[in-house]
């Protein structure tokens, strides 16, 4: 397969992307409704938008570091300022789904109607999206359609590679900035018995040894040091710390550049220089494998 | 939305309130009234009225720390000098259910039923209760209106923010002492494998610095630092003294203070300065989110 | 409740009782008597009682150390010359069910034809049981009849307490050595996917800490330091040094002492002032909790 | 039972096996075709192959040292010059079972087709497979017999000791290179919802400190230091230097020797002293084992 040129981090040896999804309470009402009627759960992913955001933001600012949101529709629509009040601060707001339900559980019909409904939404509030991310990272063949239809110039949802590729669909190139769960602070944060969204609280402590050990790593084989946050977990004190202290690393080490999603995008379709991943379905025998 | 003034915490950085869920036997009966005929798990849950209360208490002497105790009205009733000997102590006794069942699985009727039962019993014992903590934390549109009607001066049960603040609950306030799973001994002790109640067992050296990293966090942000102990969990040796050492380095800080819950909550009542919330069900379209 | 004298302690500020469970294929089989036909599994589990018992029978003599191991008389009978092994030692062996069935899911007959034929093992090879452990730590009425209807001197299945109490049932008393889940290899090292029996695999490093922190704890309250092993877990090469550890380690302090289960029962019974426990079932009523 | 000689290990106290897993899709696809379809998830896996294993060989250049990677026949089929590409480096490719189904949940048609098709494609590859290792390490009978049949020289997917042995299987001798889970790193690691393969992702921190420590517990008690990698876990830039840092650490040491599977077999069938193991069903009674 084609060799990495490198040519996309410039002169860094890693770059970083601090993204953050915002989903305040899609995730949990894409399990059921009836969630909406548990208060305490709501009031828990209401933390994300409500106080986790504004907190983030200023942490940012004093980092001077530029970030990237992904929103689902929904929560722009009921928070209508919230997309606003990010992308004024330099940030970029991204794509991230309207509902929040799994691509891999819905009919065609169902994600176009999510995915172009989102659009929408964010148009009337005139905000700018280039990029998307799939609700829970789950992406179809439906998924690579409407990425290359409504020409997006990137998407973060997949994990072929460590570095940016380009997904060929048909005569659309999109850029890919993989994603992977050991860059996510759900799986070391999330805790809810009811819907099950994790059950395992980790010390930041141990998040940020994770963390640390995996960009210095990225910084030696030239790798996007792509960094999943989520408001309703990051932003509890003890735990924003390990993003400050992050970056202080990154810093430190001199060698790690910081980037909005749509920037590291841009450059990559400009100078090229990595893979080319054709994302079809395997091609499955029944008898090996039934459905 | 309000900022935070502040004024609550008087010139503390931040206040601790070191809670104890005094839950006995009622978690597992919730679970099945079948369970009461497993002696083991039975005696499992006795070792925290029983032997880890009356050592608790002995701690916190010699800490010179209160703390406040909540604890369902059926133990309370089985254990009729329970409450009395914590309130003896100079500590307070608050209402946490009768039956620790999840008011999420209940009817409207049975909530208020539960509710009103454990207040006779605290009544009965001649212990004032002015605060509520939902059993597994789990409220409803009814324990807002049970708060308001029986003139409960605060909640602890939710998590809209890590500062206290109002619920606004028609024409009454009601102060919201907010909990987090990560301040819960819970998730880091509790293993029991049928009924299952978590299966993890996590070193006291761990949790030690989980929760200092996120009082040293609430310090810098100014928060409620509400930490949720169980008497069957953290009473065991080893854990105790992540309690004992967590004070010790909050002394040595030398800007937290350590409170009962109705002490924080009703100077928050007077001074004022905290968010509002509005805990109505977050409105649903149910084409998007089937319930 | 009476206050524990201590007495039976001696001199040491805490006694600490090895005990090895060695469970071999029975907890498996008694998930399914399929297993026995899933090789891999089948292998993982003998490696228990042919490579791990031997190993630590060595380890024990290099340390002096006397323990105590609780065998499943199903085990005993496969393998007719491993009790007396161990015996010969120096060591306990006590009666830990014939089956490894839990007996709360066992009707009162299979629970006491499945006690009493693995006390006609141990007779039938000469050895003398005094001391009972449930399979599952799982206990019932049933289970306190037989202990007092058969003589045992002590149970170690329970957790009402850390330090040793009595059981007081009818006219008999039998002495429990309590037991703890923070005290078990088996939550820290056990993964199997099928049957489930655990899916977390610790580092030693961090076992070393939760129990030397939980020693070093019981120390100060005079508790009873009952470590439950297996040998299928704990003789891995890595996870035996944690016991060599924890046994330098306590030498170091110099006020524990290392004894059988069977020795410490009998000074129980001997010196008393203890606490008294009349384990009955819990009355609950069904409408609060149905079965 | 016979007593290790540690000829095998020839001068070294242990010997190091680092094993790869090429899994690619097939453990997911086992769990149902229709994941073929959840293109997120199918690229997590093609990451295996595609970035981690050349990766994975410049690594071992640097390091000079061999290697043995399992691959199931699918993975060999569907990437033709992987195996190749492997074996020129000179590593060994060994027999991994044609689709990663497991064993014990399929006929024994089954178990002889998919044997035998992968050997297959071996075969018209030009690669000699002389070891095998089942597919979820889930052996049976019928495993036995193919080993025997086809004349297999080692397996690698057994536990009964933690130093080879032999497999005694009728009138043929196959030696087995034990596994175990704690050498593994699907279980530190793997992390995948749907379907779901496992729930924790810890830090490389704490996996170098667990195989450190067996390591030298290993070379204590003179073991086979078998390690299990899959590239798609293994090969992310934090968790490689995990195997970088224990290579470097067993240099260190200076007593331990790292080598190919089929060449420590070779020698163990040459110099014998190991252990023998007739790996037959456990003779279970149904009354007490239900199926």
């Amino acid at each position: 397969m084609a060799v990495d040129s490198g040519a996309w981090r410039g002169t860094a040896s890693a770059v970083a992307t601090l993204t953050f999804d915002v989903d305040a309470e899609t995730p949990i009402l894409a399990a059921g409704g009836r969630y909406s009627r548990h208060l305490t759960t709501m009031s828990h992913q209401a933390y994300g938008p409500d106080v986790g955001v504004p907190r983030i933001l200023d942490m940012l600012d004093e980092l001077e570091v530029p970030a990237t949101f992904f929103m689902p529709g929904w929560v722009a629509e009921k928070r209508p300022h919230l997309a606003a009040s990010i992308v004024e601060r330099g940030h970029e707001v991204a794509h991230h789904s309207y509902s929040h339900r799994t691509a891999t559980d819905m009919t065609e019909q169902d994600q176009r109607d999510d995915f172009e409904r989102a659009l929408a939404v964010f148009a009337s509030q005139g905000i700018e999206v280039s990029g998307y991310r799939a609700a829970m990272w789950q992406t179809t063949a439906t998924t690579m359609e409407l990425l290359a239809e409504h020409g997006l110039s990137y998407d973060s949802s997949m994990m072929a590679d460590d570095r940016p590729y380009l997904l060929k669909l048909g005569d659309t190139d999109v850029v890919e900035l993989p994603v992977h769960w050991s860059l996510d602070d759900w799986e070391q944060y999330a805790f809810l018995p009811e819907p099950f969204v994790g059950g395992i609280i980790e010390a930041p402590s141990k998040v940020f040894d994770l963390w640390r050990d995996e960009l210095d790593g990225m910084s030696e084989y030239g790798c996007l040091f792509n960094l999943c946050l989520h408001p309703f977990l990051t932003a509890r004190p003890g735990r924003l710390a390990v993003v400050r202290r992050l970056v202080e690393w990154a810093r430190e080490r001199g060698d790690i550049s910081f980037e909005r999603c749509r920037d590291v995008a841009s450059r990559v379709a400009e100078v090229g220089g990595v893979r080319e991943v054709y994302p079809a379905h395997t091609e499955i025998d029944p008898d090996t494998y039934p459905d």
